[in-house]
């Protein structure tokens, strides 16, 4: 996640560092020049085929709907996927909570937070799609060779309270107050699953770039007569806007990819160790701080 | 489900499979050959109607907005369909650690996950019309006669509990977290037969469709005079975009069916097995795999 | 509710049947008589005033924005009321079996879900404003002089509970389990009695219905000099866009009617008769069928 | 709440009662007249500037945007209030019917559901910043001084439920099932409150009025050139749609004023009374009926 | 917050409290002046480059599709955030009159209330990042030290709760019913943290001030052939509603700053010492008001 405060005249000129422009500025410098190209033939032969401005227009509204669909869609994946992890940390303060309320034993109760905070790495770990064994956790490590190390790990969670409620150490209250806390962060879990597992579907890419390409190859064909040799700069600040907002939203729909505007898990799981350490009796480690703007 | 990357250069030029032309290629070479004959006649004749541009632009715009509405629509329905599996499998990994917790005896506890997994197996099948007779699992084969199969596997799990409860192997906890869960389950299930029997209402598809093809039979007239030999190209690419819509929103408006962009429903019911596996002492099976980029 | 399978070209040409068509008809025809008039009027002296096509798209965007708050708000309206009637369906569902687990007499179990179904059918009676004396359930027709009939079914519910919960019948977790279940029903039925009561609010349809007229009205004007004779033919196509969506619109905001595109409540009762049969003991009626695509 | 038909041919023509234009009119008529004015100007002089319709085109397209998006968000404070006060009358409806199984004592039982009701009618009051003194209950009118009549008359349900927790006449399954009917009636309340107290940010009010009286003013250069006299007709026009569209925001976004799209809380007070008449013995009143299409 | 009545003709022209204008005013200006440049170098030079009105309308439809979600995506933010301290507000009710049913001792009651008290002033601290020390309330400042002060005053409340199952004066029930209300709070506390933690993704603010600026700098050479001496007032229209609804939108999407129109917090917090003070046996403050038109 990439955190700048609101840009001012300087960062609007220079600014990369969260830019979209780096990754789109050979597309953009080839419509440019493809925009020189029909000019420059227009105005040597005078026999380039002239489009129709208002009838650019309706296919400009079409594209404008794709783009708009998609950007919302891609948007909503993400803040959704923000959401869940914002869940996820509530739930497992409250499972703290919870646990000291019906789980006296002291040991008990922070080997079920233990298992808590594996699960939280595990997850982060399974959606980034990133080698189990590399875990922080000494905990995360020995799940690595489970068929789906998070739910694992949740399943340990879950032992540790059925041992206490046959044990008598959880009461019937406390046996349901903790398995639904556990049943809401699996709630969560697979949501955030589906996210990672369903990506916006692929013909949606194919239709927006395909659409967005031609736009911008035809479009000098419709301004060269009326704007000259400003045409490739035109093409170019339109290309900028659809092809920069394709990008944006293609990188949207990833929430969970470590790219700069990826969810920060690395600073979310580190927060709710800061949350329990005082359950687990330890010193709580510092917050994660951003690094070239830049937080994972 | 269509399980690929990013397109690429090439794809953008040339995959098919995912794309939708090749459902649309005749209609719109079609629209072409029509728009051909208008400038054909309008040359040879010159008599041939012209029709104003910027009124133009109005129709055009009704058009989006049909076809925003209906692809926002198909959208949200095949969004929700996915949210509901993924409600699903989260609620089965819950039902699992809870009978862990509230119900000691392994066979009793082994016997409802076993009936939970006929459920989600008979709804998928019945989710996509399929004969129950030919279900991978016996148990889902002997619901086969039932008036409605998912819901007697769900009641065969009630019946489970209940006769525990009598028994005074599940306490009253036991009982109310259980059937909650199975609540749940239910209101996820109902959610997906209502997606399954009410399709967006038919009346859209007569609007959209009607204007869609007016659109593109007149706008070669409205063309024809600044556009020329262009208009057949024009009118292709106009009709590939609103076509292509629509048929895409045909296809994501009935997330259950087997087609490109159906929910994976396959794959779900295996990682369902999968997460479930330990829970009935066995070995996890393999994840589905897409075949050729599709995963059923 | 229309059931068909997407229109095919067939279809297109001459589907009546769940079309708009036959009730735009009238309007539409007087909108093109008029359009011709002003141009024969135009043809002959000449003298009629001509109006600007750019400012009557600004005037066009308007009225865009108008249908589609109006279609977006209608159809959100529909699918919510039908996302209440599947909630209802799996609650009553999951009654049945909270009811099995809770309640160990067969014959108290069955009078509360008699009293469910009663309440189901008397809910969809009320909401489509019919006689409750012709209800096809004798508990129904009992129910016809109570000051709100659904109401007073779920209240006999309720003493059901009531009086199995004093009398020791069902203990305190059953009595949680149940009446939460009845207070989750009586919520969906508040949401359904909260469309039917309250209308999309009127003024939107007076700015509607006039701006709509209005537009068409003066869009002769606009067209008559470049589009001449085809004037007529333009209007009635964005007569039947505009209109047609309007029409729709007014439909889809009355779910409960019996209008082609009103919820099927007849089908969703059955289908909770279907699925309570088994904890009747009694034999699933079939499942209503569509009569001419059209499913009440 | 206006309660009408849908609008016929006569209605579109005369309604005023709904309708925005008798708020608007002076306003419309004022555009109108300054559009004549510019007529006028440039029909002796002919040096008035004209505007360039297209670059008008984007303007309104900005405008659009303004009055899109407050309509959406005022639509939805009404929606979402009217959502709020059905689930307050479901939730005393399921109060009711709770206290029916989990209270035995008659009187203890009718005490509360009179909190309840004197709950609805204070919160009523409270909405519409009427005097609490004059309400219809005496019940609130005892709470006329505390410090937040609504919360006093919930606080007194739950003393009332504490009381006979207490006494032993409410057991733990009735105190937690009716504490948390409590809770979710104060989420509700609380909801209500939101949109009382936090009014759309005031800033979209001085953005929309300004660029649409700007806009009606500058429209007349625009259009004086090609439109000529019939110009102060479009302006009217366009002055309806845009004035008119945002004198109805700001009325849905007030949904608890007595305006006559206001959330008939009357009503659903009288509906609550009719549904909790058979708890307490009474016969219920009769529901309210509309005055005059109005209903209040 | 901005607490105005809707704006009469006199705060049209001239209000600037809770305007956007003073904060604008100087780069409209500057897009003005440099329009007037353009003006006068095309008519002294008569050189200057054209560009294309319709064109032009594409580039303008983009832009509102970027300003347009951001609208909706930063009043989604400021809403959502309303949102959850209204329901932080009304758990705080609900938790009191759960204490006061469940909690019998009124000292340990009322250290319960004050602990809340504590969390709710913390989090609103800790929000708007302002030094904890500097607390109006002692129970916060002794908190300043911990790693997370909100959390840290719910971990109090939750230890008064544990301390108070284990002293047997809370029993199960109401064990169960505190913590989960505490949970309720932890997710809306989480929520609030997301939406700080969380801006909107920067790269929109570049894409959205680069093509705004881009767009009021290419407007004059579109307006200067037809518009003339017109276009820089033009020029100021466009510019200041695009670059208006940015600045809207930037503070829109930080609810938890002081700006005009950041959340009343301090009024909430006010409104939850009112609600709680009869519980605590005290006399209610008086609420907040607006102080020259805003709330705090």
């Amino acid at each position: 996640m990439i955190v700048r405060d609101r840009p001012n005249l300087w960062d609007l000129l220079t600014a990369l560092r969260g830019s979209i422009v780096p990754r789109i500025a050979v597309p953009v410098l080839v419509l440019a020049a493809c925009a020189t190209a029909v000019v420059v033939l227009d105005r040597i032969t005078g026999a380039v085929p002239r489009l129709d401005g208002s009838a650019f227009a309706v296919f400009g509204i079409g594209l404008s709907l794709f783009l708009g669909f998609r950007n919302n869609a891609a948007y909503d994946r993400w803040w959704e996927a923000r959401k869940l992890w914002g869940g996820l940390l509530a739930d497992l303060r409250a499972l703290a909570r919870e646990a000291e309320v019906f789980v006296a034993d002291t040991g008990a109760r922070r080997a079920m937070l233990e298992a808590a905070l594996d699960f939280i790495h595990a997850h982060r770990i399974n959606l980034r799609g990133l080698p189990m064994r590399d875990a922080p956790r000494a905990g995360v490590v020995v799940l690595a060779d489970a068929p789906h190390p998070p739910c694992a790990a949740l399943d340990g969670l879950g032992a540790l309270i059925a041992a206490g409620h046959r044990a008598g150490a959880v009461d019937g209250f406390g046996a349901r107050s903790l398995t639904a806390r556990i049943g809401g962060i699996a709630q969560q879990q697979a949501g955030c699953e589906r996210i990672a597992n369903s990506p916006l579907p692929f013909v949606y890419s194919l239709l927006i770039y395909r659409t967005s390409y031609l736009y911008c190859l035809l479009l000098p064909f419709a301004l060269t007569a009326t704007t000259g040799w400003a045409t490739p700069l035109f093409v170019a600040v339109v290309g900028y806007m659809f092809l920069g907002l394709a990008e944006v939203t293609e990188e949207l729909s990833h929430p969970f990819a470590t790219s700069p505007n990826g969810i920060a898990m690395d600073a979310i799981c580190r927060a709710a160790e800061i949350s329990l350490a005082p359950h687990l009796g330890r010193v709580a480690p510092p917050p994660l701080a951003p690094v070239d703007h830049y937080l994972s």
